[in-house]
């Protein structure tokens, strides 16, 4: 059967998490969680969805880059993307006159996101799977190995994938049965008072999380002064680690997380700016006596940057985006480059629509290429679900596999008729106040 | 006397460059030379001029994103910007909510130089002044530290301006006298034939041009040929430059440039992605014994790149461009850091507005940073100066100082409304056909 693409829409969704201060940290303050909201349907009724996640204000750009791109996928069919993916992704990343906004990074990348991801979900969806289907082959043709030939090759990505074939019907069931471990950062925004961070921290303690983040880098006390407070409540054991939201320069984080040693964080996540390799190497060598390692990611713009943070040893987390970096077929190339690399995989998620996306990934990392569970674990929070119709589902804080067709990031069609941007119901209440 | 700046409009302007060629490259085959075109007014009637560089599909993208910093710059006056204009960068460059999108690359980017640009040119209008007037103090507190502060402090950037105080009139004598050394790029494009070619190096040549940069990259026996030919018509003591704008992987560039080696060119431009920095590292290294030097920086997007650029001896040639960086305000930045380095800067230009705003910056470079010559020289391309007021002027294959206060960003009303893209006559009637 074909499915031809004869139509692309996308929404601009917003929803008023600042007004809580839900998701704020050291650089964003106010963010209202959003996503530009892309479905395409098919002459036969099928339909794909898929979005890139933004934090308010712009999110009028990514929609006008996603309507850009729109004329490079209608008329098209799932098939003929499918049999030559890595051609269909370069088309979109690569077209003579659009490069030049990019290459492969900014609102023309995350547009370029928001699109595959909903052209993955509907090849999921025309074939009834949830992932990991795919064999080795096919997996490494929907990848474009343009600019990083000298840190993986097609012929070594393929090796990895043919020797995790080994095990993997365990793997699928074991993830079946207890599911893939995640930490929790929705106890600890910026903006959260020290009394909603101890209940959340004591609620998220009976719900069996046993791994926190934080938000640090706004102002020096205060962080210590929170993260005795979240250790106290979370006991010695537990798993602790501190997020900067790219706070610092290089010298300034090496000083600043170096004060925060003694409570004794896994990890410094963004520490400077996500575009400073050098500085986040620099930044693992000052901290690795002091035990602290280096998590980067969320805001790294494609697999060439991603490269050099691990021939650099700039990191010793790699936090995938599903939204930031082009799609499945990009995530792809990351994750077997961690891989080769020995760097496990802990992405980013929370948002909207993100630990939905993420957890097939990391799924996929675990099952066809790492095998290995080993400082691994995928990041939660606790908002927005319910405005999916397949919410992720976190048991005993792990996320447990999804079972719908697709790539979970189909919305209900109520919540994004409220929340549109801006003339839903919501934002015209809110904006008339 | 305040100036209040109470509108800005923005326009998508294309050129239809691709119908003849004109700036074609291995990457980019057709590009339709286009601009983010800016124009800031005041209440008390002056205005600024101001645009970024795009080459064709996604100027519309652009110009919805300087939509959605105009809020942030209507109501300021120029007086409020320039008493704090470090602050002014960094409301623009880190808006809590925007520089999701971002941060400090691509789209977002590209709009906020194109404002950028216009409050120059009407902070240079409003003084009637045409640059290098303003003292190191305020020069420094133009410039946004954050995260470079590992490669360059304040106090450094300060005193190197104060230290090229000495020998500044004589400089600037020299510059109205004489003119900064260009080359041309107008011989070799990409889609041009060898006959064309040939016939476009005779005129240079008997313009007084002495430097020429081809494109490369396509294929490689086409490249010997034109190598070849141009290197024959320039003859031996003329300067060849080669320029491959992003089309190799690493070990690819490195064989491909070397079998170019006879050909004596001075500098590789582009061999590989933008973002790859170890990448350029080993190409560099690699080249190095052929005395083939690399030159990068035309689509590197920020202060942080070339910051690691230059910490990792990455490239040996500093291009930077006036419209992919973060206006005058992180090109300073970048002339600053380059010169502690000691790597010479080598503007890129050409497209549309480029060679008028470059200009300034480079002219800045030697007369109040680096107060040197050697090895430098700034790019120039004869196409599209006549929509601009004041449109670059070369005598002698030099750039002669421009004259009229202002950044010579201001376009011709006319052209404005005539290419205007879709509804300008131009493209009404191309589209029509």
């Amino acid at each position: 059967m074909v499915h031809k693409i004869i139509k692309l829409a996308v929404t601009d969704v917003r929803f008023p998490t600042s007004l809580e201060q839900h998701g704020s940290d050291a650089m964003h303050r106010d963010p209202d969680y959003s996503a530009a909201y892309v479905v395409i349907s098919t002459d036969v009724g099928l339909r794909g969805y898929g979005l890139t996640f933004t934090v308010g204000r712009g999110t009028e750009i990514v929609v006008c880059a996603v309507e850009a791109l729109a004329g490079l996928v209608v008329g098209k069919s799932l098939e003929e993307i499918i049999s030559d993916f890595r051609g269909f992704y370069r088309l979109l990343t690569s077209d003579g006159q659009m490069r030049w906004i990019g290459p492969e990074k900014g609102v023309i990348h995350l547009a370029t996101a928001a699109v595959l991801n909903a052209v993955w979900d509907l090849w999921a969806r025309a074939e009834g799977k949830v992932g990991c289907g795919a064999d080795p082959k096919q997996i490494v043709s929907c990848i474009d190995f343009r600019y990083i030939t000298d840190a993986l090759t097609e012929q070594e990505a393929l090796d990895i994938l043919m020797k995790a074939q080994e095990g993997k019907q365990q793997r699928e069931d074991q993830m079946l049965k207890e599911g893939y471990p995640a930490y929790t950062t929705s106890c600890a925004w910026m903006g959260y008072s020290d009394q909603q961070l101890k209940q959340l921290c004591t609620d998220a303690l009976n719900n069996g999380w046993t791994k926190f983040k934080m938000k640090v880098g706004a102002d020096l006390e205060d962080d210590i002064r929170r993260c005795r407070l979240i250790r106290q409540m979370i006991g010695p054991d537990n798993t602790l680690m501190i997020d900067a939201n790219q706070r610092w320069d290089v010298g300034e984080a090496i000083a600043w997380v170096s004060r925060l040693a003694e409570f004794r964080p896994l990890w410094i996540e963004e520490p400077t700016s996500p575009d400073d390799i050098l500085g986040h190497a620099a930044i693992s060598k000052a901290l690795a006596p002091l035990g602290i390692r280096v998590a980067t990611g969320e805001q790294c713009h494609n697999r060439v940057m991603f490269k050099q943070f691990l021939q650099a040893s700039a990191l010793q987390f790699v936090q995938i985006d599903s939204c930031r970096l082009g799609s499945v077929n990009e995530n792809l190339a990351v994750l077997l480059m961690a891989h080769k690399f020995q760097v496990p995989v802990c992405p980013h998620a929370g948002g909207v629509g993100l630990c939905e996306l993420v957890q097939h990934l990391i799924l996929f990392d675990y099952i066809c290429v790492s095998a290995d569970l080993n400082n691994r674990m995928c990041e939660y929070v606790d908002h927005l679900h319910e405005h999916f119709t397949s919410p992720a589902v976190i048991r005993n804080a792990c996320y447990m596999p999804p079972k719908d067709p697709g790539y979970s990031s189909e919305m209900l069609e109520s919540s994004v008729h409220t929340h549109q941007y801006p003339e839903g119901d919501v934002w015209k209440t809110l904006l008339n106040k």
